[in-house]
């Protein structure tokens, strides 16, 4: 209201733009009240019909700039899309299918239209792919010199409603000794990939020559979360537990022993870690192993699965599309959380923690 | 689980402290799944059951320390209290019942469990005045001074989801020209306390002596959703149009007039400002009218009511429970939004932008 009635010219700050035409720009890109919603973007709040018969699934993460990511390793479009990624994480961690999402936003009125406009354009290709309607959400400024020096951190914080069968619910406290762990996908490829972005900090490179490395640069700006794969496990109850790798495979492995009232024990060459992040652990004259299960920002699933859910569990890795899962280790009745590696047995490596 | 396994001393961070063990805290002063949750804090989402026959009402807002409050002003209860209050208001204003938050924390690691503990409190003490059980959440680290100097800000995200029969919603969208505009409570007192507290910054002075300015100053700190009348108003279906006043009355009057497709004529004897608000404008040499109106911060509800409607009004007035209710002005068929002064129509004055 009490903006400028300026047009949008490349220099322009969302500062210049004002919060009415920054909503208005976002109801433009996704739409006032698409599908589902009885209420869209744009009142007080959204409002949407359940699913029938099925439970609510609800999540919320944020990323946060300088904590979890970095304007010179990634773009606002990479930011979109992985800060939507990390919730449909936590909801296939549940089984759940998801549905709806709020998107909260606090800018630092510096930035650029457009670069609020990648920032949606990532968002809606995760939301896109995983079949997810953004209901609403809530813009703010980001505070400049008030707190600090310089300007306030970007964050986006995201909130998922998924869906969820009543007794589909796939919880971290299911797991039983001898539930057999698998994993999906490989890990220590998003640990790699930011450690090869720092190291080229200062410079102008933005992408690695090798391949394999470059996959694990994309996996640290783009994760891809199992959407499908841990919606079908829900529904066809084919885990006693599963919980995400956002924390690494190490805290993973820990919380769900730990909340099933059991040890678990890891076998280190079954690991499913990414090849790119061996050659760079190698290089760095690091064992590979511990680095790769400590690693965070991994979003593969961690399952547990009882030897008489085999059939229904295979069954679910035929529907995987090409998505390896992969059998690491097993629960325990002895409460300790191990690592097997050249037939001794060592305390898990920590896993990544907030502070 | 890499932090270090010290006890709480007085004079001990929440970096020392850690995430898992700050979980553990909230676990505590919530309980893992109190009452209507399947599966509560702790897991990688909350599951809850929806209500039978209702819609899903759901809502985002974020306080940010230096943008919406400063810890000189307001105790870290204050904060908790308010950030989970700014939510309520948009489901009341929707005529919905809220049911279920998601706190989303992101902590300055510098600040004290004690800090931590005394938001949680503020927050669960508005969680129980509106019967909202606190389903799961989020914590992460401000940035430090990678971003800026001195710490990142402190900021509080809350997603509330609550229900509204199907029919019963009401939107910022509903009104008509003839529809009679109410407020309820009073507005400026917010505005007015803020500024007080501002022109006492670099003091020791926490209160005014004044009583009513007092009042103004508490209601900076911990407005009072109007989560009753909300609920009843969409329950007897009492209004067209509702919307809160998070914003400021004039924005409200404006977003209600615009997305409705009128006009709105306001009579400026009839506002309710408050009597402390009154006081402190008029000492620093300003109208309270436009001061009042444009002011953000006041947690009312702006109701537009069509006259067919006035006995289902009359009667949620009277459910109001001392509450005032005011008639205000009218929505009209001219599209302007006016203000009636001394006999003449002027614009109304901008509400607060967050940019």
């Amino acid at each position: 209201m009490s903006t400028p009635a300026s047009g949008a010219a490349a220099s322009q700050s969302i500062g210049d733009l004002g919060e009415r035409r920054l909503i208005d720009r976002i109801r433009a890109r996704f739409g006032p009240s698409p599908g589902i919603l009885s209420v869209g973007i744009g009142d007080d709040a959204a409002v949407v019909p359940p699913v029938r018969g099925a439970l609510e699934v609800l999540t919320t993460d944020a990323l946060v700039e300088g904590v979890h990511f970095d304007l010179s390793f990634s773009t606002f479009a990479d930011v979109g899309f992985k800060a939507l990624a990390v919730n449909l994480s936590d909801i296939a961690a549940m089984g759940g299918i998801p549905r709806l999402a709020l998107l909260s936003l606090i800018l630092p009125p510096q930035i650029s239209p457009a670069d609020v406009d990648g920032l949606l354009d990532g968002f809606a290709e995760m939301a896109s792919a995983a079949k997810v309607t953004l209901a609403g959400g809530n813009i703010t400024r980001s505070p400049g010199p008030a707190v600090g020096g310089g300007r306030g951190p970007l964050i986006v914080d995201v909130t998922v409603v998924g869906s969820a069968k009543p007794r589909k619910v796939l919880t971290r406290s299911g797991g039983r000794p001898g539930d057999a762990l698998f994993v999906t996908g490989s890990i220590g490829a998003a640990a790699a990939g930011l450690e090869w972005l720092r190291s080229q900090a200062g410079t102008t490179r933005a992408e690695p020559d090798d391949p394999l490395l470059r996959e694990c640069v994309a996996r640290h700006r783009r994760p891809a979360p199992r959407v499908r794969l841990g919606a079908i496990a829900g529904q066809t109850r084919a885990a006693s537990a599963c919980m995400d790798l956002s924390d690494g495979l190490a805290d993973a492995v820990t919380q769900v022993a730990e909340q099933s009232g059991t040890g678990a024990r890891l076998d280190a060459v079954a690991l499913p870690i990414h090849p790119g992040a061996v050659q760079w652990f190698e290089t760095q004259g690091r064992d590979p192993v511990p680095a790769a299960v400590a690693g965070g920002d991994d979003y593969e699933l961690l399952f547990a699965v009882p030897s008489r859910f085999g059939g229904r569990f295979r069954a679910l890795v035929q529907h995987a599309q090409g998505v390896p899962v992969r059998r690491i280790g097993e629960l325990t009745s002895d409460r300790e959380v191990v690592l097997i590696k050249d037939g001794r047995a060592a305390p898990l490596p920590a896993g990544f923690t907030h502070f």
